[in-house]
């Protein structure tokens, strides 16, 4: 089974440090593609940011379809293009916020995220919304610590999500907490030792969901509103994704 | 006051018919630009397309900041990048779906959408969940005629979109229609004629709610969600995207 | 265009405030005639004040049907009657409520509230859930000041309000705040001012909306539920409002 | 234990019939007076009616007061004026709407509901939706026999109601049915052995229902939204409504 | 008429407390019945309790359809096993949390539950969903008594559910209070009257709820999800419950 | 790893089914452990049987911890015990339709189930809806096949099968099919294949998510309403289960 991590940010070693926790929960038959798009920024937090990786992350779905993919994750918790990346793919496509809230709902009764920065709380909110996981999420909470500033510090940074994280057990009435951004991967199994609760990172439970659907041979449904997107003139910069009836061979 | 209509595809024509629609409706000391992006596709049916309007979509609100626009509407009926243009705009920014629904709320006790494709009628139940208007909207029907079509045929397109905003007067409990297509613009008062109630196009109403708002002071609010973005580094084909920061002086 | 406001209380220095904040907002070509029932409780706020402020709401509507309106703002904040009056008007008629908040979700993610009395507070609650604005509001509350003190030393009432929507600011995760008195119309911008987000008095917003409506040649449906009243005997003080059969002249 | 029934449209004869029903109902030691009000519509089947049939209600409340009943029906299925009477009554106040859909939630999964006119049948829903009752309530179905002429040609309307109730059971998946008119009453108990399933007339059960509370001690809450109303003047016609300070002893 | 209440754990003091508060409401013709089952567990404090405690509440269900009940209460505030209870009863059968809960929205605008252990409280929202009540429950406090102490130094229980009480009014903007478990049953009066709110007690008011619907002649309904179950073979410990098929003669 | 499928009902073909489809695509370090309860019903098609079924259900999840299971599948379409299950085991414990429904939600935009008798679509629906999936789910239908008939004559069942699976692609806009019986789980291929779109068997997918679970080092959390129950007397018939208190070492 082909499995493509998109990141859709331009940070590469984001993309490979997802790709390592990916690699480790893998079934031994799965192999782990990861990618950045060549276009966008370098880190996502705003809507603005959001709109601005999704032409990249198409691109990295085209790729992917034309590389036999089996399924797709969609490696930032704002889940950015997901649906559009749906109509694309013949597989599935599971956002890292979509796989994270839905575990969160069987493994307890109610979740707190802990995010970044406080301006992106809303999409969170969105996004559980969207998902039907509104009934199961307590809070959102942000440590006021931009994406990039992740990596540096690594010690700080924990002792901030830790508290934050603590502080929602304490607050939200939350027994499971989901973290809420990529590039906090490799801090969830730490942080649910030191406080005795189930921690959730979106890539790694993406992974095993796309692993679970396509072992199942489950595939996006294509009837209806993910059908692949018709075939139709694009100008200018975009021009080349007017090839989108090309891609589309069955 | 200067309001800014954008048509996220590249279809010319259909700006300016919309632009047309507007000034007949505006006050005497409004005025209306219109615009579509230089790059993008043609017309919007899909998540895709959506996707993929938003680029361009940007563009024009970051030129109509520095054309100094009191505000802008969003002239597509998903309203792709709604949220987006709100960080980049100073000004109220306003969807034609918005805009369309919001009044049907206040006309009546429930309103049907008849837009084009099928294809993109959950896109239309998305946005009355967002907006709030879940509980008006009766039914959104699609008289599968794809955009550009609409602009052929003109009496033949006609009939079929009367007769859809007829059935769902008569099957769907609307007392309001709303016509899901900023290319429906220029039907909404024939049909209105025809049927005895109120069939609201989003366009021209959205252009007064911005004047509305702009006529009272009022502009997006920039505490919290709809700050400006963040400057940072945009790569590849989206680099220019990256100057944000310079697009926030205070 | 003709456009009546219609305080629903008997206090008349408050309909002339509102009439003349009205003015300085509205379209070269709209008049606003401003009226108070003759009678009626001298100020709002209860259930049982709301009620009993209906009977004259209700004449003012057919005076104004009678003086060819062409729309109705319902100028409290609770928007009683506001139904029935759309019953009985051909042209559309809005709430102070109504129009606050939606403009408010057009600007920002979320709204706080601040009305007067605690009491009142269940009523703006379920008013934001019959327009489908529950989702946007954060917070409902009170500075426990009676609407007929609002008059009285304004500069006390202005910090208490002020004081209040700060508040809301920092406590409810706001980013656009409405006042919930017809009372406090006056006192928007400056508040406005003073906090840096956008701050919505109704009255002036829902002139503006009545002007959107009726531009865009939209009147309140006639079909179903605000169909004109069924005539029929009225007894006793009310006997005049068996009337209605003679206001509908279609 | 003293319970008054109020009928708030003048129809004397409606008036009489329920209290019929009422006694055959009411447990040994509770005695029913039946009021309707002096000034007020005939019969009640628009918004307009209902605002305009609150002043006689609350007349009647207020009288009842003084006569020292211990718990009301306002016995009109759109419950008019619900909640001011609850200000003004000490002990309970159910709406008979009310009382027939929280009876119906206990009986099955799910109620339809079986009306006069269409134009009322949003009014039933928004009770449903404020009662909670919503996710019980499965259609609100019209006969469209207006009030006054159920008391005409017994026999057919009584078909026509059968009917109705049949095709509710058929395609709206009820398991009860409910009687959406203080003037169904009497029908209750026929339709339900017709049809082999429970059909609920309010105004018996909500007399039940005051009794139930009553014998618990049980009166309406005077913190916060339902107390006394606030005393102040009012004006022309409606002036002695000013008198509510003095119904306030505590 | 004759009323069965079950008390679904074994604890025969709890439910001897039960039949006389009951008794004390019941009208005159009105015989109580009260009675626990043989087997299952002494107190109700998980799910697992409740699962466990719904063998003894069917099995006397069944007899009280033998003894020809004319319903009954399921007297623990988890109201474990309702719906089963119904599918084997004729009458109407009712919980106490369903009616305290109901009770509450008709006396006031919001109540708060106080119950038991903290670890229940999910259970008591899962509830005032089911039951439509959500929109009314204002929160869930526990005072982290286990059931059976409620029993033992009486005053000191008192104190701290009479505490809790006074924080749900000071901090939960309610009410109107209920309380959580069939074994405060004795301390709603003195409660409320320290309060000045009305404070509920589930079982008299449940038994109240099932006079009510009896003398209106009102059963189970029995077309659909609340049919007498299949008739079928149990295997086992449980071999005996296979007998469902005799208990269903019509 | 060790996953034990726990089929509530006692009729062993069906375990044995179940299992060997779960083997089919369970993970090659996975161990798939099947049982069916000593006691208890043939199978579940009311609440009452579902009820019945989980002391069955209960003794397996506990055996099941003395056997080092991993994480558990409930496999019956009701998930009957699902929550009582989670605070015995440690590990995660998924029901059929939990695992079914959110598959679904990442597959399509809307799914419709298809189950056996229209008597359980009332619990079908209260799943979706605790689960968050109710916004998903279009719709529950049933072939009016009883559980164990399924057996019998499977040509006969899969076209009526097929044919209500048709049927709701073309009336309830889905574009994904859920089976609702564990019994059913044989079939969704072949349906899959006859109508091209995904066809879910709940059995499968739960056993990849409980894999999914494990594999990323998450458990059932153990704070708060999962906590393991406290250990209590239980007496008569269910006296053994009062042994909960041992089976907590921690």
């Amino acid at each position: 089974m082909l499995i493509k991590i998109i990141n859709p940010n331009t940070t590469v070693t984001m993309t490979e440090a997802m790709a390592e926790c990916a690699r480790r929960v893998a079934a031994a038959n799965t192999r782990i593609l990861a990618a950045s798009p060549e276009s966008g920024p370098v880190s996502i937090e705003s809507h603005y940011d959001e709109m601005l990786s999704t032409p990249g992350l198409l691109d990295e779905i085209r790729l992917g379809e034309e590389d036999g993919c089996d399924g797709y994750v969609v490696a930032c918790f704002g889940d950015p293009g997901l649906q559009a990346a749906r109509e694309l793919a013949r597989g599935p496509v599971i956002g890292i916020a979509e796989a994270a809230m839905h575990a969160a709902s069987m493994l307890g009764t109610g979740f707190s995220v802990v995010t970044t920065l406080a301006r992106t709380r809303g999409m969170a909110w969105h996004l559980a919304e969207r998902y039907g996981m509104r009934r199961f999420c307590r809070n959102v909470r942000a440590v006021e610590i931009p994406v990039l500033a992740l990596e540096e510090e690594r010690s700080k940074v924990f002792d901030a999500i830790l508290g934050e994280c603590a502080k929602a057990l304490a607050e939200d009435d939350a027994d499971v907490l989901v973290l809420g951004c990529a590039g906090m991967a490799g801090l969830a199994h730490d942080i649910g030792e030191a406080l005795g609760v189930p921690v959730i990172d979106g890539v790694t439970v993406a992974v095993k969901l796309v692993e679970a659907l396509v072992s199942n041979g489950l595939r996006t449904s294509k009837r209806g509103e993910y059908a692949q997107p018709l075939p139709k003139r694009y100008s200018g910069m975009l021009a080349s994704y007017g090839a989108a009836e090309s891609s589309d061979p069955a």
